[in-house]
């Protein structure tokens, strides 16, 4: 199934997609796809809708963050080879974990913030691994059975404050508005193989990242196992799992995002994301 | 006021203790103190109640972290100077902010786990900030008024995942059982000067941590005014805010946590926590 959320910001209705790629709402028959619904059980009994008896959606409605309530917004760093190398930092031998702030979660198409004071704000397309059940010292083998779906995201970056102020990099990957997510939360058994997907992604339609999610250093099995031993993941839970080579900071002159920019970006059966960047507001 | 959450794990009731130290139950009066309960507007309603008409909660029930649902457990690491010295590390020019799972938050006096693999699992007595509006690029001047009351905060860390793993600080501080937490919110009314609080910290009843947030390298007002131009502070955030010299890493030699250990620890006004350490278990 393809799930979405639809409608204004924090008004948002739960809906899918069907086979003729048409949206219709569920909000007769869930409430929402709060984090206990993404369970196996309960995405089996939405399975089983019919969903040519669905409401049709009207029009084109705004998309939201296709999962609300998420718990933890895990990150992992450097986890393409040819990224690393661009980013001028060695292969990590072990997942690199940060945390993205659930305050940057947002819509796949709605507008990105320069934050303000920022000079290197960046983009990075990645695959997005949504979790369905409490999963704690899983095994790499029984790892992926703890997923919900699967989901494009982009996971922006103020390069400044995430390098060069200090600290952890968290202070430049939580921003307002760095956490575009969707359109769609994909079910895990539409995807048949989670290393195999093909990842693009444009600045002002010029193609900046190309890759493919079998050149991971670390799998989305290995991540998953690995961050359930020192944090037990959380139905809702949303893992980002590193981005290809093309961001950015690792041009030369290294270019960063400015007001009017439009960046688009997808992943092979996960839809396509557009955001226009626009300047800091209050 | 001091506001409790008070049963059995994943079913505590609201309460509050009263001026003769009894403990009073509010499941009447509110659900619980979620995210928009910790407004001023809610919390002056709260403080209208006659609590001598609340009903007596009889007996010791355990208690559970007094906030649920926070979206963001955020953490400043290094914030006293004498601290930053025992851990090796130069004093920071800005906070030093990193991220701690919520799924890490638990009551002030449940057991704290060692995580499996663990050597290095320390203790850090912590002044914990609630936030109860939303903040975004607030000024230090008006940073207290987003307070929605304090609290005392194990910020339990270990320091081989923390250090010596790669990556960021969060792997070491976000194990289940690393965030106790109360055993009260302490409304800010009832905090005149957050930056003059006595706190310890002793392991088996031998001091470890003596201190008081008067040496704080930034205060609780810079630190929301900080934190806030990263990203948006949403009530029921949670921010702890450094500790205090006397850590186990800072010994010579070092020393940590082991199983049967007790460590019991509070703030002036914020009230005590005591955890019995145990041994990993699934």
């Amino acid at each position: 199934m393809k799930l979405v959320r639809y409608g204004k910001p924090g008004k948002e209705k739960p809906g899918l997609i069907d086979a003729d790629g048409k949206l219709r709402d569920l909000s007769d028959v869930i409430e929402d796809f709060i984090p206990y619904q993404l369970c196996d059980a309960a995405l089996t009994k939405l399975r089983k809708i019919k969903t040519d008896k669905l409401p049709l959606v009207k029009g084109k409605p705004r998309l939201g963050c296709p999962i609300p309530g998420t718990p933890k917004f895990i990150a992992i760093g450097l986890n393409y080879a040819d990224h690393a190398a661009e980013a001028g930092m060695p292969i990590p031998k072990e997942p690199i974990v940060f945390m993205k702030a659930n305050s940057s979660m947002q819509g796949p198409n709605d507008d990105v913030m320069i934050p303000k004071g920022s000079v290197k704000t960046d983009w990075e397309v990645e695959l997005g691994v949504v979790i369905g059940a409490v999963a704690r010292h899983v095994s790499q083998k029984d790892a992926l059975n703890y997923v919900a779906g699967y989901c494009t995201i982009n996971d922006l970056s103020e390069r400044e404050f995430q390098i060069e102020r200090g600290g952890t990099w968290d202070k430049g990957k939580g921003c307002d508005t760095f956490g575009p997510i969707g359109p769609w939360l994909v079910t895990r058994d539409e995807i048949e193989n989670p290393q195999k997907l093909d990842m693009w992604l444009d600045v002002n339609g010029q193609r900046m990242q190309t890759g493919n999610t079998k050149t991971m250093i670390f799998s989305v099995a290995k991540i998953i196992s690995y961050v359930s031993q020192f944090m037990t993941l959380m139905p809702g839970d949303v893992i980002t799992t590193g981005t290809p080579p093309g961001v950015g900071m690792g041009m030369k002159p290294p270019s960063y995002l400015k007001k009017g920019d439009v960046v688009t970006l997808g992943i092979e059966g996960l839809g396509e994301q557009r955001q226009l960047v626009v300047p800091f507001k209050l």
